[in-house]
């Protein structure tokens, strides 16, 4: 069995999150992805969070498993040949994603020049092609507003980068789409999308463009209640924090059971003459909700009450801290086949994932590192490019490409 | 030019998020998306938020644009019906999406009898099996502990379910990715993720377990600055809030320079003997240049405000209410052209977004409506699973199927 996407070959100009994972998503899957940097290295060369030694930890998640590319583009010949790396031949090739957005030589309407058939994915930042991030868009859609402890008053953004991750995800569905088509009709595509488009459109798969426009009352902050059913945090004994969910009606009814307030909830029925069993009732009704269920969390230790969800078969789950879940979480460590334990030079040992999906009839690509910058500068100009050992010596000598295994005069930042 | 996906035909048997977004994602590219539900609705038929008629308006946003049917799955009848469904010949059909890990009838090993070549696309809570939402995978990993206020001694939750979107998406490009593998192959596939593998990936992509093993600090909350470089709030004279970055060297001199905080900027270096123009430098020092910025945004609206970053070619946003943003924002609205003004009954008018992304091969599909519960019932059993009339009102007579034109005896809820 080979990898689902083995022989397909994609071309990535990029920086930062949603192309490099779309990339990466590719090349966990088996396709064989060229990442080009200029010299030195990209925008994201640098990005926190970094290791020890000062190297980035995010360039090395974020490009596992890609070979790597480092020219210098502003010189015609630097241009020429990343042009010549993405319009190489090869029915499985042809395919460029790019969040760089450069108008002129590597743009859809010069490049399909050179290769008619060409499928180029441009991420932007919104669609009028403004720049924007994932820090910009969020604020500017409302998800920070509702976020946060109840009655807080301010805004409180996203940790996690959400948007460019789901950005990353939808390049990659993009890229499938139209190699799809390509295999059927033969034809290339310029595809666009932009993370402000796809936050605007996840708001309105939500439902949540609707709620603003039709309801008077707005969504406001709910800490850590699940929206619009009942979910909640509690504190057990020993200070620990568990999550426990009641969303579904088998939810409910295990946590109602296990937490012994069948009595209680049915005096709160009673009590509001409301229909415990609505989903938007247990939402109106989360507070009290809360107290009733409280100090049965309060008088146990986290690992009991967890056994006791368990067994009553609730859905819940520890709060951690990130460390924590790292130290204690198998599924975060090798016991998980995702993940394999790697030595990456330059930052240390840890656990890395591959892909989370499994596909029976294909392997599964294990773990791969990340390249070291221009580490496969050489080949790629030999295998992709075509080139004999003299020209590929002769771009080395006049600077328009690095590698690490070649000693260079300029050093170029 | 017709829709990059059209003539596929997808099954989803789902509930909730993740895997109704990917259906949708799919219909929307052009695919004819079947949605199967019990008689009555699924486990998502009433999810928040709802309209003011108290139907949901989540349902309405994730199933925009699928052909509904409603059938009784627990008579053996019902059974064989959606096994028909889903293995239904057609060289671009026999793909089936889910959420509800039904073991015997509905599982890959029995589907694939009825077709061999079956792409069946399964989304777990974890690898294990057991449930786990968007809500119970984000503490157990640690995002609340990073999100909110400095300083904040809680956990805070995402209100965005991130999780679910980022899987519903690779759900997408996992059967992409195994429906290229059958046109070249004509093998069938089983694949499976889970949301907590997706999260424990994406957390690794992030470089965050690498963080977390290697790095003695926690990384700790951090409000609303951007992580690892420069990017933060600020309040205008007129009380609105601002979002500003300075990830890039050019963004950052941009921001420097509207604010004209050159010389204390320098200062500040000289002070610390420290070089700004490292983003991890920025990091360490951005409450001392946020009190530099600070006075320049107090001093004047954020309408000024904004046209002073706009033409200093600062990335930034504003900081809204969701109502304020569909209220405000041009993008939220058929001023862009992924928006279509609809009238979904029973739930009001406002605009609903197609897809994010454009093929300049293809056709856009425009924005389309959820069907009504079980609206495309009677045209399934006839196209799909080619019964006749006769066969037809039989199934509606004895309550297997239900659809909102044909009158039931018995209704199951």
């Amino acid at each position: 069995m080979s990898q689902i996407l083995k022989g397909m070959r994609i071309v990535e100009g990029s920086a930062f999150v949603a192309v490099p994972l779309a990339g990466m998503t590719l090349a966990q899957m088996g396709a064989d992805v060229i990442r080009f940097d200029r010299i030195g290295g990209g925008l994201d060369a640098k990005r926190w969070p970094v290791a020890p030694s000062g190297q980035s930890l995010f360039w090395a998640g974020m490009n596992k498993g890609k070979r790597s590319i480092a020219v210098d583009m502003r010189a015609p010949e630097g241009k020429e040949l990343i042009t010549r790396i993405i319009t190489a031949p090869g029915e499985d090739a042809g395919m460029f994603l790019t969040n760089l957005r450069v108008r002129g030589w590597m743009d859809h309407e010069t490049l399909s020049k050179h290769r008619a058939d060409l499928i180029m994915v441009t991420l932007m930042g919104d669609r009028h092609g403004r720049p924007q991030v994932d820090y910009t868009v969020n604020p500017a859609l409302g998800i920070p507003d509702i976020t946060g402890p109840e009655g807080y008053a301010e805004p409180v953004a996203n940790a996690l980068p959400a948007w460019d991750l789901i950005a990353g995800n939808m390049v990659v569905s993009s890229l499938l789409a139209a190699e799809r088509h390509r295999l059927r009709k033969g034809e290339g595509q310029d595809v666009e999308l932009s993370l402000k488009d796809v936050a605007a459109a996840t708001l309105g798969h939500l439902g949540m463009i609707g709620d603003a426009m039709l309801n008077d009352d707005a969504r406001g902050k709910s800490g850590n209640a699940l929206y619009g059913a009942y979910g909640q945090d509690f504190l057990c004994a020993d200070g620990k924090r568990v999550m426990v969910i009641g969303l579904t009606g088998r939810q409910w009814a295990a946590l109602v059971k296990v937490t012994g307030s069948g009595d209680a909830i049915d005096s709160l029925a009673a009590q509001t003459g409301l229909d415990l069993k609505e989903e938007g009732v247990r939402w109106a009704l989360r507070h009290q909700i809360t107290e009733i269920f409280k100090p049965w969390f309060a008088a146990q230790n986290a690992a009991i009450v967890g056994r006791k969800l368990d067994e009553a078969g609730a859905t819940w789950s520890h709060f951690r801290t990130v460390k924590e879940a790292v130290a204690e979480d198998a599924d975060l460590s090798t016991d998980n086949p995702m993940f394999e334990m790697l030595h990456q030079p330059g930052l240390g040992t840890f656990p890395v994932p591959g892909a989370p999906m499994t596909f029976s009839a294909s392997a599964r690509k294990p773990a791969a590192k990340a390249p070291v910058l221009g580490a496969h500068t050489e080949e790629i100009l030999g295998d992709v490019v075509g080139m004999d050992d003299t020209e590929i010596s002769r771009l080395f000598d006049t600077g328009i490409v690095q590698s690490p295994n070649f000693a260079v005069s300029r050093h170029v930042a």
